[in-house]
């Protein structure tokens, strides 16, 4: 088909359909899926977004939605040969307003999520949504995958940060719900539809994003705790002690610091090992010293109560550092380990003992001499349950075993009523595999929101759900 | 119709269907409304709920779901002659479980607000959520309302107190959702379709609640402020130097102080006349007494700024009741004076005082002499603008202009890009008035939403969309 009419539309500049210049687009960053698409629009309105959309289903053309391109589950790739339009936001990228006063600023989808941090930040607000592709991750992406990150604990994820969105439907028309209110009761909460929907029901362009005040002290610690029930039991006294300002609680295996220590230039913070490790953040608004003393009450009791055996609290932003640079390096680590098996569960928070107890046997079984290397946000129950080759083992017969080693984990997280992906989403990556572990029903509740939203199937087809409904209303 | 096998289904007790037994469920509190119906089905179970839905879905039977009847709006009163079965959540009231280390109870949804608070404090956690109808009001109807009350600017509306939800479906089919999890991206976000809809889109029937950690500080305080400008300002000043840990700021003019001491047994707290005064606690889960001296440091700050002219800090539980009841009786107190017409708007916070300046002028320049009272949750830009009747003026003349008035301001409301119903909901009540404030688009989404859950109408006909689907599919 000739694209000459959305062409013209776009304008020159609008779109870019040049092969060497689509790479880009049509490249994903882990190399896990390919794709390719006819033309990559770049519309720099939500008025041109509008119009794109509305040529597309006039024209019986599917969209992709894309932002930064970060995600991990291919959802912003394009199928190869299916002739889908990418649809770039990147230059929808202004900041429309900002409201201290009313802790709320308003940003278009190509924001990146550094920019949507900084504009906060100017104005002496923070804006705590924060992810290890912040620098490239665009608002957009970020609402249509309802992020998570370092701070949902505290804050939220991204769903829980937004008031208002403005929308293009798969028609072409404009939903704006751009309202920066804490209160609205006067109907279906619409916006809930497209946060976390992977753009299979609408494109968001733009969004009312909440603010906070800007955090005034901070205090870190690391923290050896004997097991994974010591590590619920510390939280929910952290919870408590600190005033509810833990922002951070994440768990680390001795493994995994060994990885760190061993490959990537870190230090042993303690002089004793230890089985676990948590990192905990507490962080308030306030100015004064009252958060250094929250946290040393904390440490006392925790040792009283035997939940930690030793701790160190960072004096100064370059212990701080070098403490999160162990949390952070762990994944990095284990490259030098060989392969390694990846998961993204969350269970119930007081379940993660039982999880960790459960996989970590049920693999171990499966394939003799695997490493284990469960790590992350376990103050949001999310654990990323990585599993290291065993030594010595050949690094693509391990990997080969992925899916087979993901259904036993994953069925061990369903079996805790947990989910198989906590913080990443379903993209193409688990498409055929939610089916597995969702009711019928949800399935079906499912297909009927799409169906209703984008009858014809043209918005990001095959992402969350299978693309049943492509070219007609589904049975 | 026969109801026969309905009441087999139910079995002895399980329903009522003797007109002098039936008056509680038809009678609205506020006499408001007019309804009746052949039966009021009383389920004890989850199962017993779906086989009632299924019975009706087969019948053509509509189903009005009844919590503790408290709302505001006419959501759970059938319409008269209509046929529609009541179906009473109220014996559906087990609690499920509890989960303190995981911050979650399990609650089914005829648990009163009340009790939902209780079993959170027996395991010394925080269930926040608080109305003044708690003592009757049920969890299913608090969150098919997503109820605000007082404790939304700290922890949101009900809406953000769910983690997971067991819902009827228009079919009768069950939908298992009750997961107890922070992080879940496996899908459309289902949940957030049955909270806030009011029961016209399913019937919850047991939900996963969030859980904080108990407060063990609470500081209150009343400041006299000199416009509303100066209290947004303090809002925010009150955030920084607070850590975040405002929970209620509430906004109340001096004529409504002058009616409660006057009618209602109050004292005046301050020896000098101001013409605003805000109420503001503070809380944290933290023990010590930092809350305090933050409460300190805020009046001090305030003073300097010239937000404050004045301020009393409850020094005993005595003076933080005294101080609240002077809040918690400006609704009453006007009673005394005579008709009054109300509004439940919210506008971004930092319109507020623009909305007060143009809906004063505006209600004074139609009805000269009536008089302003607003007040409220200035905190969640939440406004209850109540107007009482001009002194001498005939009280049903007054209340005949409720609707003119009613317009008049809620159109005020809307060109600031606030809402008309802030926290009670549409019910029966808005349903006509929404279409006047939302764009086609809006409306277009919803009824597809509506269509696709409860394609033939049967759930709470007539509730926030007018029933066009009652009898079949819409166009």
């Amino acid at each position: 088909m000739s694209l000459d009419g959305l062409k013209q539309l776009l304008g020159p500049g609008g779109y870019v359909d040049d092969p060497a210049e689509m790479v880009p687009y049509l490249t994903e960053w882990r190399d896990r899926w390919q794709g390719d698409s006819p033309l990559i629009a770049r519309p720099r309105t939500t008025t041109d977004v509008a119009s794109v959309m509305a040529y597309c289903a006039a024209h019986g053309l599917a969209v992709v939605p894309q932002g930064g391109h970060t995600g991990l589950c291919g959802g912003a790739m394009p199928h190869s040969g299916a002739g889908e339009i990418v649809l770039s936001l990147s230059r929808l990228n202004r900041v429309r307003g900002i409201d201290p006063q009313g802790f709320t600023m308003t940003l278009e989808a190509g924001c990146t999520l550094a920019a949507a941090q900084q504009t906060a930040e100017q104005a002496d607000r923070l804006f705590p949504l924060s992810l290890a592709s912040e620098g490239s991750a665009q608002i957009g992406g970020v609402l249509s995958t309802n992020a998570g990150g370092n701070a949902v604990l505290r804050y939220g994820n991204a769903r829980d940060l937004v008031l208002g969105l403005e929308v293009v439907l798969a028609d072409g028309r404009i939903w704006n719900g751009l309202r920066g209110l804490r209160k609205d009761n006067t109907g279906y909460d619409l916006k809930q539809l497209f946060v976390g929907s992977e753009g299979t029901l609408g494109i968001i362009t733009a969004a009312v994003l909440k603010l906070f005040p800007a955090a005034r002290q901070r205090e870190t610690t690391l923290v050896a705790v004997p097991d994974a029930d010591a590590a619920v039991r510390l939280l929910g006294l952290a919870r408590e002690l600190s005033g509810d300002r833990v922002s951070s609680f994440e768990l680390m295996p001795r493994i995994g610091l060994e990885f760190v220590i061993t490959h990537m230039d870190g230090r042993d913070p303690m002089e004793t090992a230890s089985p676990w490790y948590v990192l905990i953040d507490l962080t308030t608004a306030a100015a004064g010293t009252d958060l250094g003393e929250a946290m040393q009450a904390l440490l006392e009791r925790a040792l009283e109560r035997e939940l930690i055996t030793d701790a160190v609290v960072a004096a100064s932003e370059t212990q701080r550092d070098a403490l999160w640079r162990l949390r952070e390096s762990l994944s990095e680590s284990q490259k030098y380990e060989g392969g390694s098996i990846k998961h993204d569960i969350s269970v119930p928070i007081a379940r993660i003992p039982e999880f960790l107890r459960l996989a970590t046997a049920a693999v171990a079984d499966r394939i003799p001499g695997i490493r284990p290397v469960p790590f992350g946000h376990m103050g949001d129950g999310n654990i990323h349950f990585n599993l290291s080759q065993p030594v010595g083992m050949d690094r693509r017969a391990f990997l080969d075993r992925w899916e087979e080693i993901n259904v036993l984990v994953h069925d061990i997280a369903a079996s805790l009523d947990g989910s198989i992906s906590a913080e990443h989403g379903v993209g193409q990556l688990k498409v055929a595999e939610i089916v597995r572990y969702k009711t019928d029903v949800e399935m079906d509740l499912m297909r009927r929101v799409k169906q209703a939203l984008d009858p014809h199937g043209l918005l990001n087809p095959g992402k969350v759900l299978a693309a049943a409904g492509r070219n007609g209303p589904d049975a």
